[in-house]
């Protein structure tokens, strides 16, 4: 798609992304975009907020790709450096954009606060970009088509960038890049180990002629991409795959787990509760993710006390004197519990030990009990997860909502 | 630290950091790094594993900087090309390092492997290198000292780069760049507009000499780093600064809101209970992120519904039909409801509209009520918020801890 032969080149500005102090989301981001439109990236760059070496790196981009971003020093305060940068190096001016300053202008009323001269400034934009309204924030995104290349510039804020490129930009290079694109396909797995099931995928995909395939592991379960330039090729490639793996493919689109989860139960016209311990909250954040969740969701209890589990959940003295709170009879009562305090068809428990203190030899830092009640059965799960705190919270509550699916699909 | 003013470059070198497959720890560990010994990081590149870019992003790193790191693609399989790339732009040939052979040849028959010809190769250093064993595994880091330049050569592996790193390069770094290192400290802030407050930091700021400031906004705040060559300049500077913006700043280190509200629970012995409606978990999420958090959050309600509001946290019938759920009097009901029923000195409550669907004129998306209970009274702060549904949850999420902040301050 290139100047010979190489991809994309993302140029992230910000000295906190350089000196280490805030990690970069944003260029594996826009990579995994782009690999949804078939386009490739060749090369990330990170410089400081300094405007020659800003309008160097944009410089070198420009004459290796075709396809170049630039995120991050769109602001409007003195270490906002890319807009004067990236004008100057065009040498185009920086205009204010009608549009974006009557956005501004309302939502500072909104707020209350006076529009003050430093913020309008967030409507300047390169003289002839395509602008783009940026949903989540006030600095519009820009595409900027300028000698056979196309020059996008986002902000660095991440819910911001990811917004504006789903709405706006990637639509855009779609169309603009159609014909150089490969296709692509996508199986959406949970609780499959890379290295354990490449051999297979690899099996069935050398049936098909031409396709390559990506696998991206996360928390979230295992997306595995093929891609290829023969479109019927790649559909029956996955259709095949899709098979093979069976219900461990939660979707085939751009879905969630969550969102999966909520179209089964709102088909089914089911209710969901939720009775978190270690996982303090996120199985409901994770559910209440997803737009319209109020349908099928209608809360849950965070008992991580364990007063809390006996006094609003019902879960007995004896079982957690017995048993402990990180057992299988614990999340059996959790869950059972919540379907009653709630009123719900189906309820999620979680319990374990998120670490990294209070782990023992029997019962270590990353055991997590996880039960489903449906239909007055509940089923239990046990897990060791291994990881940092966060990472073992996420894997706690994403197995939790693979077990309801899994539940809840047999019936 | 340079020629010019600029720092260290970085160059990751390997195809799955570029498409975003694997996220790049190293770069960012390395800059903080850095940082330890008062050295600065200038820009970051990540390349394909391609000879031909490899030796592009050294070369034009070369002519940058002073202090330059090549990470990955070390190997000895066919796709590791860093070790060729280098030695041709030095044009300095590879040689076999004596030690490091007798290193890997312990190590094979240590396992009982038989050496091979390809793993000799791992024993292959640029000419004229100071070679640093590698802790945890096979390949070792290098240092070339090249006109006027500093090259460190790494493996990518992130256990190997950081055993190398801490145990020889720095070391080695901070005696060589020693009289040039730089100091920093940060102010955590909570509540405030970038764009508003720049001109105030920069008056406080010009009367300390050679400081230069960063802006790092999120929806957890926003971030003020100040940094310069005199130690003692930063930190008055940043103390005076801290005086200026008063009980906006929540802390002066690298700790989060949910961290610094869960001290001070934990120092005036204080117990604490959330109930959550639009947020649906999230602030729970957030304080339990923080180990040791059992020590004061016993739990809370998700109260997605409206009966659970009812049901579970007492919210009157009557105030839900009169004002509605998102409003003044039920957050009020809901923080109040939530220390009864868990049984906490403290409750944290929100209400809101997330969106996208969901919003009125009157009750526009992006209203939120957040309240917070404490002896016997109730503080409730109206917002509008603008962004995604995450984005209002997340700054709904973090007001209410910062609004808990400013209550328990006052005491």
């Amino acid at each position: 798609m290139v100047k010979g032969t190489s991809g994309a080149e993302i140029v992230i500005v910000g000295d906190e992304v350089v000196s280490g102090q805030v990690g970069d989301t944003n260029s594996a981001f826009i990579a995994r975009s782009l690999i949804g439109i078939g386009l490739e990236t060749a090369r990330v760059v990170r410089v400081r907020d300094d405007e020659s070496e800003i309008k160097r790196a944009v410089a070198s981009a420009l004459v290796s790709s075709r396809l170049v971003f630039v995120c991050g020093g769109l602001g409007v305060t003195p270490d906002d450096k890319t807009l004067n940068a990236v004008s100057e190096l065009l040498e185009r001016k920086l205009i204010i954009h009608k549009q974006s300053l009557d956005r501004i202008k309302t939502l500072f009323e909104h707020q209350g606060y006076r529009l003050t001269e430093l913020a309008k400034r967030h409507a300047l934009v390169i003289a002839g970009a395509m602008v783009f309204e940026n949903p989540a924030g006030m600095v519009p995104g820009m595409v900027v088509e300028h000698q056979n290349s196309t020059i996008c510039l986002l902000p660095g804020v991440p819910q911001e960038l990811s917004a504006i490129l789903e709405q706006g930009i990637i639509p855009y290079l779609k169309q603009r890049f159609g014909s150089e694109r490969k296709y692509s396909a996508v199986l959406r797995t949970f609780g499959l180990i890379e290295s354990r099931i490449a051999p297979r995928v690899t099996g069935v995909a050398r049936r098909y002629p031409g396709i390559s395939i990506g696998y991206y592991p996360s928390v979230a379960g295992l997306d595995i991409i093929l891609s290829g330039a023969d479109e019927a090729a790649v559909n029956r490639c996955a259709d095949k795959l899709s098979e093979v793996l069976g219900e461990r493919v939660y979707a085939l689109k751009d879905k969630g787990l969550a969102e999966v989860v909520g179209e089964i139960l709102r088909q089914a016209h089911l209710t969901l509760g939720t009775a978190e311990s270690c996982t303090g909250g996120l199985v409901g954040d994770i559910i209440t993710g997803v737009k319209g969740s109020s349908d099928y969701y209608l809360g849950g209890v965070i008992a991580y006390s364990n007063r809390t589990k006996m006094d609003v959940l019902g879960v007995k003295e004896k079982t957690l004197a017995r048993y402990g709170a990180v057992s299988s009879q614990t999340v059996k009562e959790m869950a059972k519990g919540v379907c009653a305090v709630i009123g719900t068809d189906c309820g999620i428990a979680v319990s374990g030990i998120a670490g990294p203190g209070g782990g023992k030899k029997e019962k270590p830092v990353g055991l997590v009990y996880i039960g489903v009640a449906f239909r007055d059965k509940v089923w239990v799960e046990r897990h060791i997860f291994s990881g940092t705190r966060r990472v073992i919270k996420e894997r706690s509550a994403y197995s939790a909502l693979d077990l309801l699916r899994r539940v809840l699909l047999k019936g």
